[in-house]
């Protein structure tokens, strides 16, 4: 006779054959069916990429009660407060310092609030899911030396940046544990509901 | 020889062709530009529906200075404040009584937030962009004599009820001006996006 833990690791893999998954950790499959929910698109799937330390590195954040760094206040919004512990949830795109430090940089609001993150990043959660530039700037820092993030969840969305700097997160270029989708997919309601997914999933 | 506005019908009679955008009126070129943008996804277009009076009507409520109600905090953090002059940006998710509320009608907390909008809905702006049961609801009260609203952005996401919801305001359920997404595609970034395309566009 078969027995439920046979039965449930064959029931994942229909699953994983049906939905394309094998690319990814397994430890995410509540964050992708998440991540689809939130698009309404199944093919999503085929553009996800992912590490598989992610849920790990995200854990251990929280545990330690650091920051979760947003680069919208649409995606501040979007996650679930109940779900971070001590972890302060911030979003500095409208702190009174952005738009002058945005001229001086020469870059956009997005990448000027990345610079306000500071010291904050250190061993924070980002998490991005509207400005490619905020990718782009965090990749700059992180060259020049800046504190090195636990996770990054990078996945802003559109036409402008977007796929050169998600495919950069997935090419390894932050050396941290990343969950990002390949193209022009994304957005902020996508990248809250996969930290929402990860963070509600965890169990210590 | 040709003059600037002959150049300007013809690149328009253009890009209707290349865009697919013969079946929605002109009013709403900058709103399906944003909701594209917000989205990564040009094929967008075949499946978004516009009522003809939809830019109007949102331009006479907020001359009126009459509310923007929005099914959850996502949407209304989108929303750009400077583009709304005097009316209000409301979501009532958060609102203490919901929750008993949803308890009390066996419905959602998206549901329950719009019965409490109340005498607000009266010439107000509709905005939905997560819950297809924040539309259903809509539909129930209308039904039953509710104020009605100017106009309804209503681009609910997801699998359950979303593609239902909007195929209703799209045969005109509402019977006000409306903006929808026929399917599984919408969500807050996208409503927001095309009520800020909108209301940024309006000259008087």
């Amino acid at each position: 006779m078969i027995n439920a833990a046979e039965l449930a690791a064959q029931r994942r893999e229909m699953f994983v054959h049906a939905a394309q998954l094998a690319h990814l950790p397994k430890s995410l499959d509540a964050a992708i069916v998440a991540m689809i929910e939130v698009c309404g698109m199944v093919d999503l799937v085929v553009d996800i990429r992912a590490h598989a330390g992610l849920v790990a590195a995200i854990d251990s954040a929280l545990l330690a009660g650091r920051p979760v760094l947003c680069d919208c206040e649409m995606v501040r919004e979007g996650i679930d407060p109940a779900l971070v512990g001590e972890s302060p949830v911030i979003s500095k795109l409208n702190d009174p310092a952005v738009p002058d430090l945005a001229r001086t940089i020469g870059n956009t609001r997005s990448a000027a609030a990345v610079d306000l993150w500071g010291e904050a990043l250190d061993g924070a959660i980002v998490v991005v899911g509207n400005a490619p530039t905020a990718l782009f700037r965090l990749y700059e820092l992180l060259e020049a030396g800046a504190p090195r993030p636990a996770a990054i969840i990078g996945i802003p969305v559109g036409f402008v940046g977007a796929a050169e700097s998600k495919a950069l997160l997935a090419e390894g270029i932050a050396d941290v544990p990343y969950l990002t989708v390949l193209g022009r997919r994304g957005g902020s309601a996508m990248a809250s509901a996969a930290f929402n997914a990860i963070a509600g999933g965890i169990v210590r």
